[in-house]
Formats: structure tokens, C-alpha cells, sequence
């Protein structure tokens, strides 16, 4: 009988073709000229899982959403576990385009790296779901999964999942499981396979400063109007104070303090600090929140980040103005039990407050959120995620990791009420939501791999062994 | 005999026609991909001295300033009062198309007011020349001025005449000079004709802040990493302290405090403050530095001022990144004896010791900038112009206003070795360096015969009575 592995090695040469086909489609979902590259990736996953034999797929584009995949290939046992796989299939913006070394929707493999956009950030980990099945019933001598498979893909994720609610609920039915699989995160290092454990929540506005209803010449109206930049760069300077904790009054009322056990075994990863800098982070020194280490940054702690700004005259020379309005975007990343709305309603409070007279500040907020989630370290479903990684990677996987970014994983725990986990395999220098992205494509086979190996973990476990 | 405003009157209509080919030239020094415009309206400029008269016309490209025009006019009498008109045939960038009520440079006249950009600055106010030496010749019976008249064009000072000191010393033996004569400032207001009795001076830099050098997932890496945004915003903000005042250090140390009786007369003025915010200044309050007037902040006080602001993404929607890069652009005007050289200097030192390490930060000088520059109010020909003023608008003319606006009217005195008048006729919501440029065509038509008047008063006086 076959294996897992020689099934995937067998497939990969293929496999790879269909995802640097999918690579192609710029499916970016923050801006709407792309709006239908978006419904065609939709129809490109849903036609790949009909070719891989899911007997159920439909593409989702009767409600606010951008269009998302839902596919069911039922075990043909109606006590088999019940698994919804959840990732998205739209794609952060490639703008800076003269900074990609290779044009970012022609993707291309060197060296055993995949290059282009969505390699890794979720189209390379969503894909590893059609060969790992394929793997798992080769594996496993069946016709059909030996779990009730679902997948729900959404086409709105880079932009912060703004309907994911409506879409769950529209879909509930349809939903029922008794686990929640997210491929849409990553491991350690490829050395160190580690299960994800948690990911932080995200809210993100826009903010608004309006000035002088026209530009003003600088010389005979500056110095004695308000300058809209100006206001917005002291409310930008004060979400932070000089030991970089953000200043938002009750921003951190709601975040659970590791303990110091955690904090210890934090400490204990191998982590080159040095070589993260210099490396991933492309950086010339870490920087963060005084009292915390740059992990704990990253995977306990909350803050507020600057994405972009933009107001007056950026053009070439110089435009002796005062301009008429400035604009930020910003985003917050939450952790513990902060919720979204109630820091939304925080942050709202605090630049209302911060607005001098004679602007007019507003802050408008992208969509409801998310909000944190942690998984339950001790539930079975994680000790079967963490058997069929080390089934992969030939390796016991003991490492626990947060990751800093965000998804609507809290939203579907909480409207499916079922127990989560995560299965991806991303490294920190995939250049994610960066020029450049890639995947490292013995990676990508490890995480199909991996996913064969979780349907039969599962299954063992049956439905009892999952409570 | 004719009088000055006959023929002006006259005139008007043809000489309308001309002004409005001028502006229809996009002569933006800021922009490179104008550059040929700007020397096709030095070329334009050049043609109308010619046909007006002017027996010796060039077009300056021979050095690394963008074309200027220079023009001789001898009287006949070398002893006759020498004359240098300074002005400028570039114009401010058009951006904000969108803003505009008509094209930029298709201009038009409508209800008595020319639209385009530079039919105030300062085209029309140099125009006026043209106009105004036919009045002059024609009310005087003469042909050839009654003073030697020189006339200095150039085409990059609203990009802070970054190469006057070149062109001036270039040109020195040609620009000497009794008086210069400077047309690019405006009048309190329409009915309150005023001589411009100063102007402020002018920097103008570019700060960098350099942070990864790829963007950056700001949930894998966002609160571990300095943010760019985050410290160009913190140095900018720290420009000011809450009371609006400059923080660097030595700013204020060479700015003169204006007399208590100075001060009164600034709050004599015929000033609407309530009228001033929501007509010309189209704001909702006056704000600036405290305890100091609006007139007073405008004229008499330098400032910081951020003119534009860029960084991260500013596309649609929302995307979550550490941005590589923030940039801002900012001029500081200087008063009193504030010299551009130092303040550069202070401000450099400024923002670096405001830097904070992980990030580059780098700040870049367009130009040597230019100084300010003030009038003495009792010289003859402050008394002259005053005169030509009056005739022009029927009115005795007292006021005498400082204008908060900058050109490199310093660096004219300093190399001319000339006393200096200003005489235009711009005026506060002809909203100069903004969309929807305008001038008043009757205002123009007054300037025009101003000129005239001037010339006639100044050789009345002749050398011996301007000393």
C-alpha cells in the first residue's frame, strides 16, 4: 500500500502546475479594479475541487461578500467526524511592483522556491488541502474522506473579512462541525515544526483630518490656520508614549498577562534575535513595548500600527501649501479577551479627544473586526494536529507558537461552536503581504502531507475522542 | 493728452488676450516633465517685450537655472533713475485637477475675474509691466521710459529660486541698479489698497525616515519593529509644543519682536477675523502660535509648516503592513534677521536628535532657501510707489502690510546693492498656490496703470532724490 508521501511526491510536479495557475489570477480583494479577479479564483478553486472529486462545491455570491468556495465530500459515514477547513483564496495588493524581483502574478519556481503573490498567503497553504486529500485516499485504500470534510474558502480576508459574520450565519447549516481546521499560518522555522496556538484580533481605520476647505498658500495663510497634517501627526504620535505602550485609555484592560511559566517557555525557543533582524524583519533594530521581548511583541501583546499616510503636495520639488486634508491608516492588533468593538470605541474616544479645534477629525472603521482566539493546548483535536506535523516533518512537535497576525478565527469558533486548531505552513521570511512573496516548496509538500495525515488522526479519534 | 488710464482702458482687451496665452503655457518649475513648458513661457515672455518695445530682450538658459528672461529698456539718459523689475513666469503645480472649477491652463474671464493658474502669480502681476510702460510712454509723450529700466524674469521661484544667487551673479553688471521693484504681492484688499512693506524668508526640506527594507507583515512583525510612520509622525509633531510655538532649539533667537506701537498699528487694520476664516482662509478658526494675532502670525512671526506627507499604502481598503518608508515635505518661514543657513542647520540638528535608533532618518535642503526681507518705510521710493498706488486707486494709500509669503528678495538687495518696493496687486483669496487660481481683472488693470504712475514719480524724483 502506498504511502502518504509517495503519493505527494508522486502528485507534486502536478499539483504545482494548478497552483502557479491559480498564482496567476490577481484576486485582490482590497482594491475593486480586481474585484473580478476575485470571482475568478473563486472559480478556479471550486472547478480544482471538482476535479479532485469533492461531489458538493459551490461558488458563494449572493451576499455582500466577494465570492468564497464552499465544498463538502461527505465520508459517506454520518458519525465520521465533522471538519470545516477555513482559509481564504483572495490576495494582499502587490503595489510596489518595481521592488518585485519577479512580477508578482507570474509565479515561477527556483531553487525550490515558489515566487509570486498568494504563493504562501493562502493559496499555497488552501492548495495542500486537494493533494493531502488525495493523498489521505490513496493512503487509506477509500473513495471518500474518512472525516465529513468541509472547506469554506473566503475572498475577503486581506481586507479583514468585513462580512465574514453574514457569511457564516447564511451558511450555518451547512457548517456543523465538530472542529475547525484554519490553513493560514505558519511554523517556527522549517527545522522546528510547531503548532500554532493563537492568533492575535484586528480592527483597522481610516482617519481623517480635514483642514482649510482649499490648499492655502503657505506664505500668506500658514502659521495661522490649522494644518491638517500637523493634527494628524500629533494624534498619530500620541497613540504611542516614549516606552512605545499605546496611550489609548483602557487599550490594555482586556489583555491576559502570560504567566510566568509561559513566559519562561517563551524565553526557552530557539530564537536568534540578531538574526530575525537582519534577516525576516529586514530591519536595523527590534523595537516594541518596553518590558517584553520581541516574541512576546509579537505573539502576547496588543498594538497599534501605522500602515500608511497621505495628505498635500507629495509630488516632485516643493508646493508651499497648506493642504486641505491628511489621512492615515491604522491598525490594531488585539490579544487575550479584547474585543473588537469595545476597542474600537476606545480608539474612537481617544482621537475625538485628541482633535484640536478647527479640524474636523473622523475615524471610520473597516468592517466590525475580529477578535483573538487561543486554542485549547490540552484538547485532543491539538495533540492530533501536532501527531500528523510530526508525521510530516519526521519529528516530534512539541513547539507551541502565537502568531502576531489575524483572521476571523474567533468569528468562526464562536457561530460554529466548535473547538479549533491550525495547520499551515508559512515561515517568517515568506515575504508575506511584502514584495516578493514565495513558499518554500518542500514545505507546501510537507503541509499536504500533514493534512492526509490529520484526516486519519481524526478519524481514529472519532467523534468521542474529540470531546 | 492722453492719460495713463486711457490707455490702459484702451488697451485692456488685447493686452487680456496676451495674458491669457501665458497661462495657457504650464510653465511648472516644480515638475521636470514641464520644463519645456517653462522655457516655451520664458520664449512667450520674451516675444511680447519685443513686440512692446524693449530694444534688448534675452532668454537666459545658459546656467543651471530653468530660463529667465532679462530686459533693457535704456531712457536715453544714463543718468536717469535705474530701474531693476523682479517677477517670475513659473507657476505652482496644477495638482488636484479634480478641484478645479475649470482647467488649470485653459483660462478664461468670467464676471470681471481671469481664472487659471498664474493669472495672479504671477503672470498677471508681471503683465502688468507690459501694459503699464505703453501707459507710460503714451501719458508721457515719450518713447523710451523716463527711468532705465531693466526687467528680471525667472522661471523657478515657486521652487524656492534654488539658482537666484548664480543667475544674480551671473548678470551682475546688467542688473545694476538704483531700486528694484518687485511684482509678486497683493494689497490688503480691493477697497484698502497697501504697499508690502516685507516678506518673510524661506526653507524648504524633505525628511526621510527609512524603517525595514521590505514591507512587513504587521502581525508577524508589527510592534517588534519601529515603525516609520510612527517616528515621522512623533518629529513632526514635536515641532510645535501645544501652545503652537517652534520647539528647535535657537529658532527664535533672530527674530525680531515687533514695537508695541507696530503692534498697534497691526491691530488697527481694517481686519475681519470671522470674515478672513470662512472667506480666503476657507477654514473654521483661526489657530497659530499663542499670543499673537492672526496679522501678526502671518506677518510678523516665523512657523513650521508640513506641506505634504507620504508612507505605506494609501491604496483601497486596507493592507496590514510595517511600511518600509515615510516621507514628509516641510518649510519653515523666517522673519526678522533669521538667516536661512542657520536655521537649516537647526532644524537638521533637530530632527536628528529626535531620531530614534532602528530607523534612517535623513533630511534633504532644496535650495539655500532665501532671507526675509523688509522695506524702509521713509525711503523716497516706498513713498513713490505709495504715490503711484493712490493714483491708480484714487485713494491716499497708509496702509502698510508685511506679507507672510517668501521670494528671494534678500538675495536681489544683497547682490543689486539696491533699495527695494514692492507693487502688486494680488489679494487674499485669489487663492495663489491652490485650485481655482483667479486675479481680478480690474485689480490688474489698476496695477497696469500703477506702473505707469511709478515710473513718472520715480524719474520726477530722479537718482539724487532716492538716495
Amino acid at each position: 500500500m502506498t504511502s502518504e508521501r509517495d503519493v505527494v511526491q508522486a502528485g507534486a510536479a502536478q499539483w504545482l502546475d494548478t497552483l502557479q495557475d491559480w498564482v496567476r489570477i490577481p484576486s485582490v480583494s482590497a482594491d475593486p479594479g480586481h474585484h473580478g479577479d476575485v470571482t475568478a479564483s473563486a472559480e478556479f478553486l471550486a472547478e480544482q475541487l471538482r476535479a479532485n472529486g469533492f461531489p458538493d462545491v459551490k461558488v458563494l455570491a449572493d451576499g455582500p461578500w466577494l465570492p468564497a468556495v464552499l465544498a463538502h465530500w461527505p465520508s459517506g459515514d454520518p458519525d465520521a467526524v465533522r471538519v470545516v477547513v477555513y482559509g481564504h483564496h483572495d490576495v494582499q495588493p502587490a503595489d510596489g511592483v518595481e521592488r518585485w524581483t519577479y512580477p508578482p502574478f507570474e509565479p515561477r519556481i527556483i531553487d525550490g522556491v515558489l515566487h509570486g503573490r498568494g504563493a504562501s498567503d493562502d493559496k499555497g497553504n488552501i492548495a495542500m488541502h486537494l493533494l493531502g486529500l488525495r493523498a489521505h485516499l490513496a493512503a487509506t485504500g477509500r473513495t471518500s474522506p474518512a472525516v465529513n470534510l468541509t472547506l469554506l474558502v473566503e475572498g475577503e480576508e486581506e481586507s479583514g473579512s468585513p462580512h465574514i459574520m453574514e457569511l457564516l450565519h447564511a451558511y450555518r447549516d451547512e457548517l456543523a462541525a465538530d472542529l475547525i481546521v484554519v490553513s493560514d499560518t505558519g511554523i517556527f522555522g522549517p527545522e522546528t515544526p510547531s503548532v500554532c496556538i493563537g492568533m492575535r484580533g484586528l480592527v483597522a481605520a481610516e482617519i481623517h483630518v480635514h483642514g482649510p476647505d482649499i490648499d492655502l498658500h503657505s506664505g500668506s495663510f500658514g502659521g495661522a490656520v490649522p494644518n491638517p497634517i500637523t493634527e494628524l501627526s500629533r494624534i498619530l504620535a500620541a497613540l504611542h508614549d516614549d516606552d512605545r505602550h499605546v496611550t489609548v485609555p483602557g487599550f490594555y484592560d482586556d489583555v491576559i498577562e502570560p504567566t510566568e511559566a509561559e513566559r519562561a517557555a517563551t524565553a526557552a525557543l530557539p530564537f536568534d534575535e540578531e538574526a530575525w533582524i537582519t534577516g525576516p524583519a529586514a530591519s536595523r533594530a527590534a523595537a516594541g513595548e518596553a518590558g517584553w521581548t520581541t516574541l512576546e511583541r509579537i505573539g502576547a501583546r496588543p498594538t497599534a500600527e501605522i500602515n500608511g499616510i497621505w495628505g498635500g503636495y507629495t509630488g516632485p520639488g516643493n508646493k508651499t501649501i497648506v493642504p486641505t486634508d491628511a489621512y492615515a491608516k491604522v491598525t490594531f492588533r488585539l490579544v487575550g479577551r479584547q474585543q473588537p468593538a469595545v476597542i474600537q470605541q476606545q480608539v474612537t474616544d481617544f482621537v475625538t479627544a485628541a482633535a484640536r479645534p478647527g479640524v474636523q477629525v473622523e475615524i471610520h472603521w473597516e468592517g466590525a473586526g475580529v477578535a483573538p482566539l487561543y486554542v485549547d493546548t490540552e484538547h485532543p483535536a491539538t495533540t492530533a494536529t501536532r501527531a500528523a506535523l510530526g508525521q510530516a516533518f519526521d519529528t516530534d512537535v512539541v513547539l507551541m507558537t502565537r502568531e502576531g497576525g489575524s483572521g476571523p478565527e474567533a468569528e468562526l469558533a464562536g457561530v460554529i461552536g466548535a473547538p479549533l486548531v491550525f495547520l499551515g505552513v508559512m515561515t517568517d521570511d515568506d515575504q508575506i503581504h511584502a514584495p516578493n512573496e514565495k513558499a518554500v516548496v518542500s514545505l507546501l509538500l510537507k503541509g499536504c502531507e500533514a493534512v492526509a495525515h490529520l484526516w486519519r488522526e481524526l478519524a481514529e479519534r472519532g467523534r468521542a475522542g474529540l470531546r
